[in-house]
């Protein structure tokens, strides 16, 4: 028979035991980071009507969206991120659900993009949002959140960039372009970081705009937060003063967060503040990102919330923790690995296997008599610290021979004496 | 504009905050278990190659299984179960790994099915299994685990009925049944728990098997462990032995096993023993089923390993847990809830907040100035214990008010012992 290649999709991953404890371990950091900021874990479908992740992400997001028939011809989608579903969620959901609510999510979520560096087709995000509050507060404590999870993780020198997307509403128009043109030139300009001021002025000119020097020179005024926003002060900037007035209430560090008018966030659905995180140690894009949605609840229900969150990237997080160094411990489950010295040995380490693991610890058996050699070499491989043998001579003593790996000291102890003994063991650790 | 239904797929799901913690805390009792036994977790892709999933599950399986194309053309398709990508990773990256080698997994699985209760499209599998050994020690290991999770889970009165392939095989070999017909037999007995004795022996006449009686009759010959061996003690029962003895060792009560000759298991890849798990309690079909497959890793790669594994089906538990009133509580993340009495308020509330957070303490903000009945509401709704107040009077003094909602009572302390008396209070718990 013609073997099948094992092979997976590009852009898509396996993890392996150590990769998937480093993984598991962030995750972890991650999750009670949300919770202790109050935010409750939901989770949606994955495979979804089509409609209701569709039409969002403006068309680039639907070109990129994995959708398809099912046999009965309905047309589904994978969730392209995390906040539509959500919204999608909270309208179905609003009556169940305390009011404003704070949810986080960690899931999958798909992209039909040419895979590189930092970019998967099949990635996790991790979301928190708010619905159903208007406060600036909730800005803030989002920027609390972010300054506090990177933290956690020890990924030092991250920035905040934050804009508003009604004060770049109203800078496009007091040069003249049309409320019908701004998504357009939004996307354009969102590009800023990746190819440069150059390039979007003459993108913009293409469009027939010709005075995109000075729009982007007034997008770009340089300098502190405040220095920014004297330079735009004829616009309506008293949105931002709020926010970096209850940022620095709740000790957000200055340092740690950049007003940058420029800032779009290429998605349509956002329409306030938007945030995009990057760290100078990446050499990819942003590790995180969001905003304020005011019209996506209203899409799927008459009630409408306005909701604010922001993705977590957690890939480019993991890349990032790899680059810096910080990646973390991925040892084994085990501590005690039970050996099989030969044939008449199974029955006792069997038992000794059952009794260690009724005492709670974490324990797993060579599965077959085999040269000791072997054994060990495979205890080594796993990084199992403890490994138990009972030889014929041990066995006629009732004892047990408990061998350290990380230095060859071995011990012979009494078998009845055994739980204690490793017990005893963890309890000084 | 048209609103678009806020709906999901029948038989997939949203989760809630209260169940999602039920649910993540079931998880947590199994992953902890699985790693006890020293499984390590790995992770595989949800959109596959499709030419790695179906195939493997014959007919239905393939007709059950989510496959599409994508925009490039390629046919995709949604994991079946997790044995089969199982075997795909290992021939993967076997070279990477310990073996023999033992992974636990908890991911999704997709099932084009009719709904209904107990049987969803999308679904969580929890599954254990050990590659790269042929030691029947496994199947015992994997018995132990099985009482060991749901001892932990207080489900009580589980069976786990075990077969042997061969052994099928071997009966129905002597009586006339073509090895080429075989897989057609065992799945028509493999459904003698849903339609019973009769029909499946009508069936069977169907096929042209006139001594379909004789068959079902040897094949449920009833009685104990040790009297069903006797009965079919002219076969081969070498293994199901050998398997028993093991289990006895490893401490396996011997009420929690049943050999049933008729256990089937639908799949086609299993080679050796199966094992299906049943509740007294559960009224649908099995909680945990599994077996040995000798030639799965085979159809992936020159590299052979027989495994052997079982499926825990987590939405079953769950069923199960509900029916049988253990449901353990989903109580709020956040232990503290700052309300803000006023305008005037917003700044201290904020630092109150802040401070708490950096003090480790799951808190949470309300977002804006509102009357206290309906901030206290929301606290309650959110069953948040304490909730904190500072009124103008208060303020003035620099107090804040403590009020327990369980109860009603509150006290008033300095801001400034705030945070020592909370940390406190969870020390004390």
């Amino acid at each position: 028979m013609n073997k099948i290649e094992p092979t997976i999709l590009k852009g898509t991953r396996d993890f392996l035991p150590q990769e998937m404890m480093r993984r598991n371990a962030v995750m972890e950091i991650i999750r009670k980071a949300f919770e202790q900021f109050g935010y409750s874990p939901i989770e949606t479908p994955i495979i979804c009507p089509a409609e209701t992740i569709l039409g969002k992400y403006g068309e680039e997001g639907d070109r990129l969206t994995y959708s398809f028939k099912d046999r009965g011809g309905r047309l589904i989608a994978l969730p392209y991120d995390l906040t539509v579903p959500f919204a999608r969620f909270v309208a179905a959901n609003y009556q169940d659900l305390p009011m404003p609510f704070k949810r986080y999510q960690i899931q999958r979520v798909w992209r039909a993009e040419k895979p590189q560096k930092g970019r998967l087709r099949e990635f996790y995000q991790c979301d928190i949002d708010i619905i159903g509050s208007k406060s600036l507060i909730c800005e803030a404590e989002i920027a609390k959140i972010i300054v506090s999870v990177f933290e956690r993780l020890r990924i030092p020198n991250i920035t905040i960039k934050v804009n508003s997307r009604r004060l770049m509403n109203a800078i496009l128009q007091s040069f003249g372009i049309d409320q019908n043109d701004s998504l357009a030139v939004i996307r354009i300009i969102d590009k800023i970081a990746k190819i440069g001021k150059e390039a979007v002025i003459s993108e913009l000119r293409k469009m027939g705009i010709d005075n995109a020097e000075k729009i982007i020179a007034t997008l770009t005024p340089e300098g502190t937060n405040k220095s920014t926003l004297e330079k735009i002060s004829k616009y309506d900037i008293a949105e931002l003063k709020e926010f970096l007035s209850y940022c620095t209430d709740l000790g957000v560090p200055e340092k740690n967060i950049q007003i940058d008018p420029t800032l779009a966030r290429g998605l349509d659905y956002y329409t306030g503040l938007t945030f995009e995180v990057i760290s100078e140690d990446a050499d990819f894009g942003s590790i995180c990102a969001g905003g304020r949605y005011d019209n996506l609840c209203g899409l799927f229900s008459d009630k409408d919330f306005s909701g604010v969150g922001v993705a977590f990237g957690f890939e480019r997080i993991m890349l990032l923790l790899e680059q810096l160094k910080i990646t973390g411990n991925g040892k084994a489950p085990s501590q005690v690995i039970v050996t099989i010295f030969d044939e008449n040995s199974v029955k006792d380490a069997l038992q000794t296997y059952s009794k260690l693991i009724e005492a709670n610890i974490a324990t797993e058996i060579y599965f077959e008599p085999d040269k000791l050699s072997k054994q060990f070499k495979f205890a080594d491989k796993k990084q199992i610290p403890f490994v138990l043998i009972q030889g014929p001579e041990e066995r006629e003593k009732q004892e047990i021979t408990i061998k350290r790996l990380q230095n060859g000291k071995q011990k012979t102890i009494p078998v009845n004496q055994l739980v204690s003994y490793l017990s005893n063991y963890y309890e000084a650790q």
